[in-house]
């Protein structure tokens, strides 16, 4: 309970309020704005690196993905993976706790113990996946598979309203048609010469779509507000419990659906080496994730993911000789602007 | 000679140089930025008005085209036509000198009299254009129809580029990201199924495309220049003497590409009531270009016809039941942030 008497004692000295991080100017101390007067630099570093480790971990996960498909499709059970991702970053989790402990003892802000008023908020989450992930199942009655990657584009957007209503930040007006501009530029790289089908989606089909891509936005700017909550409470067991949630929900999906394979076959069936890469991949890319959360925001997070996939298809270029489209040409240029906007459009 | 005494002694105050009005402030009184203390309404008026005009009769135009084409193939001489346009405008220039004459007299700056100093610039725009349809047929040799409307787009950053280097105006960062999205967004509104064809224009091709596109962002500076030269000299008068030219040149043309048709069926052979109204359309037209050149600059023509571009398709949508492509609509957005994004990327 001292976590909640700590809180308390906070917002009593803040006049009270909702507990998101809006109300104090963390975005000072944890998020230096470029230009400002307390840029501070190892902060800036932290950043930079997680950035670049995202895009690059995002990145090696489409080749990957990539390579993997061209070997022919996958011999194991999906959820099995899903479940060892989510172990596997519990268990980078509490080593890194282990070593803190070690050096630093066990203190309020990171031994691993914790009070039903921290860990309630942990679970949601991983619920509003789940429930994002199953009405993806009806939206593809409606979609087709290409036209599903487009439409999921309006992720971009719908994080940018929830990242603005519930996190209470600002972007400025350049930043708004930066974002906009991400959005329409990362559509048209997906174009393909049948992609006018998106269009006749029934309207059922684009309500569901919105409804996803609000949820997928919920679930980020959720998990952000729960990282940036406790500013001071280390990262290692905020992503612990985060991750243990997500292993209690992948065991659920394995039971319902890949009970029997996982029974007849055994749970490692089918695993390979690059199966075991792209879970090292899945696995560093959610930390790399998270520590986005943590130190920088949704906003970095999309930009990151929508460049690694811009930068995806560039290897690929070079890599399997993929061709790249006259849309996807347009398409990155206006992602780049968009970048470019974002970094100006700053607000003065 | 007067002008050039004029010039001479305005040059010897400025310490002589180059002719071209950067060295004034004329962006000031001519072309008040929004937001500035002495913003003079009744300039800024003019200015709507004839983008406004601009705008409609570019689009008028595109409409006509297509509803020409519903009806099949033009049956009259395209040379006879053109040299239509250039004697509307000058005949209208003139109607138009005879009021100003009957109401305020003939003046310094209303006289239709020239001197070669004044003159001796007026076939160039012309001229530039002439050597640009020449390339025109060498270029469609190596890039289909659709390809070519895709390359034109370059006249858009050639425009921005000369507009900066000739005029030495400056464009904020924000505007050059907006010029760029203007090309991209515009490149892709008119990509087809099979528009990656483009990507396979040899370099001879690419070299043509952007030597035209130098060729035809030049003549549109070099008009504006020549405009802007003398601020006071009525632009009937620049008019009719640019026009004049134009008439030149499509004599020119008649006599070189369509001498026998016209000797043969007669001047006029083929006209109907449409071909009538696009003559008229095409002649209102350049008039407008005309005074936006005067009052605005060729980043607004180049806004201008880029919105007429796409307003003509909603409305070809509207009218003839023609399709919009996710492409075009995607490509819509980005035209739309461009706007959006030269309007408030004014340097501050």
């Amino acid at each position: 309970m001292e976590y909640r008497k700590l809180k308390d004692q906070d917002e009593d000295e803040n006049g009270g309020g909702d507990d998101i991080e809006s109300r104090k100017p963390l975005s000072v101390t944890n998020v230096p704005t470029l230009g400002a007067a307390t840029v501070d630099w190892s902060k800036w570093k932290l950043k930079i690196v997680v950035v670049v480790a995202l895009t690059l971990l995002t990145s090696s996960q489409g080749i990957l993905i990539v390579w993997s498909k061209r070997n022919g499709k996958y011999a194991y059970s999906v959820t099995t993976s899903n479940f060892m991702v989510e172990a596997l970053k519990c268990g980078i989790s509490l080593l890194a706790l282990a070593r803190i402990w070690k050096s630093e003892g066990v203190t309020e802000d990171n031994r691993l113990s914790t009070t039903l008023d921290e860990v309630i908020v942990y679970p949601i989450p991983a619920l509003l996946y789940l429930v994002k992930n199953l009405l993806q199942y009806y939206i593809l009655e409606h979609v087709d598979a290409p036209g599903y990657q487009i439409l999921k584009n309006l992720n971009i957007i719908s994080t940018g309203v929830l990242y603005r209503i519930i996190l209470k930040k600002k972007l400025s007006n350049i930043q708004w048609a930066a974002f906009i501009l991400l959005c329409v530029g990362c559509s048209t790289t997906q174009l393909k010469t049948n992609s006018d089908h998106v269009l006749q989606t029934p309207v059922e089909g684009w309500l569901m779509a919105i409804v996803m891509a609000l949820l997928s936005g919920f679930a980020g700017v959720y998990t952000e507000a729960i990282m940036k909550k406790r500013p001071s409470r280390n990262i290692n067991v905020q992503n612990f419990w985060l991750y243990v949630f997500g292993m209690v929900f992948n065991a659920v999906a394995i039971v319902t659906q890949d009970f029997d394979a996982v029974m007849n076959k055994g749970f490692f069936y089918g695993y390979s080496f690059i199966t075991i890469l792209m879970i090292l991949n899945h696995a560093l890319s959610g930390l790399a994730v998270s520590m986005v959360m943590k130190h920088a925001d949704n906003i970095v997070k999309v930009y990151s993911t929508s460049v690694a996939m811009l930068f995806t298809a560039f290897v690929c270029y070079f890599l399997f000789g993929f061709k790249l489209s006259l849309t996807f040409i347009l398409g990155t240029i206006t992602v780049a602007v968009s970048v470019y906007l974002h970094a100006v459009g700053k607000q003065r």
